[in-house]
């Protein structure tokens, strides 16, 4: 930069550079996508050996967006092999050393960076008691990698940002293309995640060139409920951490009756509220409980590809319709993580690199 | 109250009023925690069919208060029985209509009131697809107990706040006390019940009398974290939900160890956190993510029997150690619920009946 720039007195390159990493990872996470579907050989080959190794429960252990991937996995499992998936205790082995019986048991390491430690040690432990573990990380030479028993690579490409994007869409594609293998649709889902890809591609640039608008009054805002219910639980936590993360908002995910559950006595006209509606059985709740929320005064704002079904909304931020409900979380997600974009940016907040944290977390 | 008392210019007999079923139900606890143990010979008896029936997995469905107690069920269940015990999806089966394989389920249905419609679908379809089920709930008349096969009562009076506070200290002993009795080892755990009633008898005035000076000054506060791990992680989403719903704070619970993976960027010192610090394997996460937490200026609560070893705390707010670890949150709640009860106060704001809510839930 030549000091004649930097001198000048408007907004210059660093301030137009915040998050500009952040940025071309939202919009990279197609290539991304199509770049995990290039593995739908090795997805195949795990299904078939947890079916071998007679799996009857899927247990994923992971922190911050892995975890709330997992949250996914719990309905991907659930509505296509039919199998329950818990997202499970890992203080419960790792610190308080039980020894529950894992046979019958699939289990699932999920960290980008493969080098999470109490996820390492958590699929270490499970491997000496028999689970068969599967690590899926985007770091294929990682020590999560290297202590489970098969390795399922999210194949994003790196992922320099420390709030997570492209990783965390993979880690979703991730669980249900395994979960498809098991129950036999593989090549369903395979279908439906390349449609998803175009989704994506026709839905980023709009919404990216609609968010600095839609994020700039909330500059001032300190706290948000995020809610979502069934497969949308994933996706309100996701969107919430990110607003943590990237623009130190106080934003907590809810399911939609949990809202009603205390929460909602929180809410006045300067807590808005971010509902998540897409089609399918849940819409009801997610409907009722975002009324509830406008009755208190809250800003609403409303995404998901059922946006149109909130009454009364002060944002309406849809998505596309995906090929099959379930792969509602893949697009949902994504307005999210462009509203962080813009409203890190109007704070003067960069998510590439958010105080207090690095990309790769050795906390206990 | 006659006309003169009405025309009081000072805080009238209304204001000194504010809180006070919520108040007489914390102080409460012990009586009916006691009132519980009379139930031994039920938990025995349930203990015993639940083995009977082969059981492999433990299911629990409830929310708000009931749903951060089978937080701590996971615990109970993971190191007095070692089994593994979920916080299942009630979308899953409820609104998804999945037919998951419940052979060797025991289900737990939680909820005080016993009419949370959701949770009493959950229960009643998992009855006709094969689990034993069983209703944890404080009206042995209600409709969840009714769905289920089996009843264990909360046995906790009738509940008149709408914050949850002895019903959710039951809730836990209930869950502790089956697990226990599904080990063989019920009797010890009865024993170690009556210390803790002892226990909470000789802590609660004190705490109580503390609580009004240690909570004004949080009256401005608007966000807070509440960390814990392990067992403790269902106090941390207890007080959390405290807060919410009787102090209007966006309060959110994290692991410890979640904190450090995003929700740590969002820090200020306007921010405090919150930290329960109990004597087990998972002290040093917690003690490493409250001085993580001071590092960024956060004001520091210290609250559990082992809240003298996080270093530097603003406000130490320790409860009695309990004969055993896993026995703790019977403990540390209690600080919680009387900080929520002072601070509620202080902002003029009645914990008896938070606006929008009530005291049965029916929203979907």
């Amino acid at each position: 930069m030549s000091s004649l720039e930097a001198q000048e007195p408007t907004a210059g390159p660093a301030a137009r550079e915040l998050g500009a990493q952040f940025l071309a990872e939202i919009r990279e996470q197609p290539r991304a996508l199509e770049s995990l579907l290039e593995h739908t050989g090795e997805f195949a080959r795990v299904a078939a050996l947890a079916r071998e190794r007679g799996t009857r429960l899927v247990r994923m252990v992971g922190h911050g967006s892995s975890d709330n991937a997992a949250s996914y996995g719990v309905y991907a499992f659930g509505l296509l092999p039919q199998l329950t998936a818990l997202r499970d205790s890992i203080s419960l082995s790792v610190y308080y050393g039980s020894h529950i019986d894992l046979s019958g048991s699939l289990v699932l390491g999920l960290s980008q960076s493969g080098r999470t430690p109490d996820v390492v040690e958590y699929v270490a432990r499970a491997r000496r008691e028999g689970a068969f573990t599967v690590a899926i990380t985007n770091d294929p030479g990682s020590d999560l990698a290297e202590a489970a028993e098969a390795l399922l690579p999210l194949a994003a490409g790196e992922e320099r940002a420390v709030a997570a994007t492209k990783t965390y869409l993979n880690t979703l594609a991730s669980l249900v293309l395994l979960a498809a293998h098991m129950a036999g649709r593989g090549e369903q889902c395979v279908d439906d995640l390349l449609t998803v890809i175009d989704l994506l591609e026709a839905a980023i640039p709009e919404l990216e060139q609609r968010m600095p608008e839609v994020a700039l009054p909330f500059s001032f805002v300190g706290r948000m409920f995020v809610i979502g219910r069934g497969v949308e639980l994933a996706t309100a936590r996701e969107i919430a951490l990110k607003l943590l993360e990237t623009c130190r908002i106080a934003a907590e995910p809810l399911t939609a009756t949990d809202l009603a559950h205390g929460p909602v006595a929180a809410l006045d006209p300067f807590f808005p509220v971010w509902a998540i509606a897409s089609p399918d059985a849940t819409l009801p709740a997610v409907v009722e409980a975002a009324a509830r929320a406008r009755e208190t005064g809250a800003t609403l704002v409303a995404s998901g590809a059922a946006a149109d079904q909130i009454v009364g909304p002060d944002y309406l931020l849809p998505v596309p319709r995906p090929p099959a409900p379930l792969l509602s979380p893949l697009l949902s997600v994504v307005p999210g993580q462009l509203f962080a974009w813009a409203l890190a940016r109007a704070k003067r907040l960069d998510p590439d690199r958010p105080s207090g944290l690095s990309k790769v977390t050795f906390a206990r």
